[in-house]
């Protein structure tokens, strides 16, 4: 694509000009950080895997308790070994949170570092190899790569070699390229410019129930200016890409009733009233065929992006079209507008449907019930239970009595209209840093030092982190800044990392360590 | 209620009437077949039953190959010996249809009795006993019965003695009945005063799915004046009812697509086409909350009902407020209108909805489709096919294009409202007969002399039997007579027949093969 290929005549005018400028301008710009992070890893590459496929090989499912302690156990003595002060707080029957600070002489400014160390669950029957021994691949398996053994020190390391195991992409990856990068910096004696804090979670696949908690309990030692949430992969450009934000989530179940009993459609069609037709009524009501939600208030609360954002959206790479042509769509909501701004509204989605069955179950009742699921996906400024009073609010306008509970037969009679509402009790709020933040500034040109190209800049994402939780609780800015391949595999059988992924991880956080103030 | 009483105090004044006329007046009346049928069955009884037993000892089920053609041999044998001359009419792997003649001297009228021997199947861990071997008890089981033996002969007979079995009911019960009634004329020298044909089917708990193809090879035996289909159970006051008709019955699917995938209701909420909306607003599109359906033309093809149907609607016992009450409904469809009424219009309900999940299997999806099941049943005037192409033309009204297959990806990309149709192919149209054919009136009047209790009239059910093949294939009227007890758990384990029911059935039968032309 013309607009794409653009992007890359200016970045690669930008790596030309990273080699004329003078060498004292690198130990300003932090690129002297750059070259001795690419000559350590260029003669340590061998012990970096060797030291990574060990840690991969620490089950890491947050359930599995001792194992997830092993784990947090290797990453204390590994920071430890590097200077860093470290802790693991702790709760009862919750993986370790590993805990770290590392000063820096004469630093004003401190970033914080999330990463998380567990995995998802594996079913190992559908891994190619054991997901807790990792292999290493010539290439992706599905580019036909084969297993072959871990380099020998001093051996030629191949970046598109991959390492498959569980975690290796999603969370571990950032271990062991901030450690190697913290390696680098120390032995070419090039200061850290920022104090660093580490936080290493160990329940994040399994949906961060203590991370709050966590936060409040030690909020005092979490002091600091901006958050690096690193997790999750880069741009499918192969691109290093930085995100502002994320969408809140959270939703409800809707129940409403015909009969307290399934009732022949001979005997009662035309008489009874009848479930899925009152659930279609009730849906329709809330979001026109265009797009449009007309629940009252639903956009109201939506912080605006401001200039920045306005400018980044602009010069996204244009994706729509083809995406409409992969997913078979004809048409997308709002008049095919961009996904990059439909994302930056809240949402409301039908997520699941069920009244009586379909297809061969399918049988000639009036089914006693129809439920939807509804998911809303909400952005900055919206707040999660406020969003649903709105969605009740509007119910209620349909004429519609609300319980909480199964009606019984008291309430079933007294109301024509009545439903059943289940908030989801998991719901968060959307979180959003401004990309005017000079630290973010900073970090973006240290990335874009690293590796060479222009980093892909993003509002917010559509998917959900509790992001917020640094962003409100912790009222400090946060941006999420990824290092694995995006065709990772994350969650999935044959989880993988690409060498040079990690490679760019470590030249990456050995550039944003010494980045300028 | 008062209603309910009125009609008992008519009933019982009726019967009053009987005891003082003359027995002249008796054996043109039909009584005098009455009194034959009565004295046989309290000097038979204990034989009566055994034999019924036996009956019900030949398993059932229309799947059951070899033991249909022992039921239907047994059933031939019975009326063999009766003078009907019989013969089993086959068509490879199905169950025989099982054909009898029996003529009357000087008759210038015949009636055609259908009857199905063949039952629902059976899952014997839910039976109390045995559902292949008779038990009789004392009462029903539900009011404190106890097992007891069959009687011996002379032995008093309690007409609340219920006798357990699959098919007792339904619908089994009308052949000892008529096996009884053809004895007592007989053996009281009363001549019956119809030519009877007898037909027995064997497949009409399994869809009736050959009774079409037996009836238009069959259509030049089948000539005669009036059907009596003695299938099903007694008005819930135990009164008797004759039925004039049913609803026809027909539906389809329909499914809307999102993405050829599920998607990510974070990644893309707000920009990717909902399914589950889409097919709310095509749901709500068909018919308004009141219960009103709004495709054109749906109510257009109605054959409106007499002056007879209509005095027979009023006399009808209110159920509606009771019935309402007990389902747990604040309201019904059309503001309340009757349920006898509404019955005479055809319906449109949803009896099916699915789209991703929801409760505990519920994700954060958009699924890539939605489907409802539509059920429509119909009236006299519908026409299956004719409604079905009503409610597509209401779809492409709506936009939608209709694809009969799933849509590959030119189509999905093509048409921006797609859905995919599927037509039920086992649906057929109402029956209904009018009431006033002389026949029916002779039955009627026939029916309340045996029970001495006025007849439920009603001019259709609601629910749906293959009556057309009679009324329609067959071009000749046909009446519903049922005589099972309304309470004999017909389908479901521990069915019963009431020895009240069997006997009024042999009181029946006997006054309507003698009653007056």
């Amino acid at each position: 694509m013309v607009f794409l290929e653009k992007i890359r005549r200016t970045a690669r005018m930008a790596s030309l000009l990273t080699v004329l400028i003078l060498p004292a301008w690198w130990a300003w710009s932090g690129d002297g950080a750059l070259e001795a992070a690419k000559g350590y890893r260029e003669r340590n590459g061998a012990r970096i895997l060797q030291e990574f496929a060990h840690f991969l090989s620490i089950p890491n499912v947050a359930q599995d308790l001792p194992n997830m302690h092993r784990n947090a156990v290797f990453i204390q003595a590994a920071f430890k070994k590097r200077g860093v002060e470290m802790e693991l707080l702790e709760l009862p029957d919750v993986p370790p949170l590993v805990y770290g600070e590392l000063k820096a002489e004469g630093a004003t400014r401190t970033l914080l570092v999330y990463v998380h160390y567990d995995g998802q669950p594996v079913d190992p029957t559908r891994w190619t190899h054991d997901p807790w021994s990792a292999t290493l691949y010539s290439a992706a398996m599905k580019d036909g790569g084969k297993p072959r053994p871990f380099p020998r020190p001093g051996e030629v390391i191949d970046p598109e070699w991959r390492i498959y195991a569980r975690a290796a992409g999603d969370d571990k990856a950032p271990i062991p390229a901030i450690l190697a990068a913290l390696d680098a910096l120390q032995e070419a004696g090039i200061p850290r410019t920022s104090n660093l804090k580490f936080l290493f979670e160990g329940e994040e696949e399994a949906g961060s129930i203590h991370l709050k908690k966590y936060l409040e309990l030690h909020r005092d030692k979490l002091a600091g200016d901006f958050w690096l949430f690193c997790d999750g992969p880069m741009h499918q450009s192969r691109r290093p890409q930085v995100i502002f934000g994320c969408r809140g989530v959270t939703g409800m179940e809707l129940r409403v009733f015909g009969a307290n009993r399934s009732l022949h459609s001979g005997h009662y069609g035309n008489w009874s009233p009848v479930p899925g037709m009152a659930l279609a009524h009730l849906l329709a009501s809330m979001k026109e065929e265009d797009g449009k939600v007309v629940i009252e208030g639903f956009y109201d609360t939506v912080t605006p992006i401001g200039a920045l954002e306005r400018a980044a959206l602009a010069e996204l790479p244009e994706v729509d079209d083809q995406l409409r042509k992969e997913l078979g769509l004809a048409w997308t909501e709002a008049d095919n507008a961009p996904l990059a701004q439909r994302i930056l509204l809240p949402s409301l989605t039908v997520s699941g449907l069920e009244s009586g069955n379909v297809g061969a179950k399918g049988r000639n009742v009036i089914p006693a019930h129809a439920t939807a699921r509804l998911g809303i996906r909400m952005v900055k400024g919206n707040e999660p239970e406020h969003m649903l009073d709105l969605v009740e609010a509007h119910i209620k306008k349909q004429g519609y009595h609300i319980v909480y509970e199964e009606p019984d037969q008291k309430t079933r009679l007294r109301h024509r209209k009545l439903v059943w509402v289940s908030r989801f009790q998991n719901g968060y709020p959307a979180a959003r840093t401004s990309m005017d933040q000079p630290i973010a500034q900073q970090v973006i040109a240290a990335v874009e030092r690293a590796s060479g190209e222009t980093v892909v800049r993003l509002p917010t994402v559509g998917g959900s982190l509790p992001l917020f939780l640094f962003t409100d609780l912790l009222q400090q800015p946060a941006i999420v800044l990824p290092i694995a391949n995006h065709d990772d595999k994350q969650h999935a059988p044959d989880e993988n990392l690409r060498i040079a992924n990690l490679w760019m991880g470590i030249d990456i956080y050995a550039a944003v360590f010494a980045m300028p103030e």
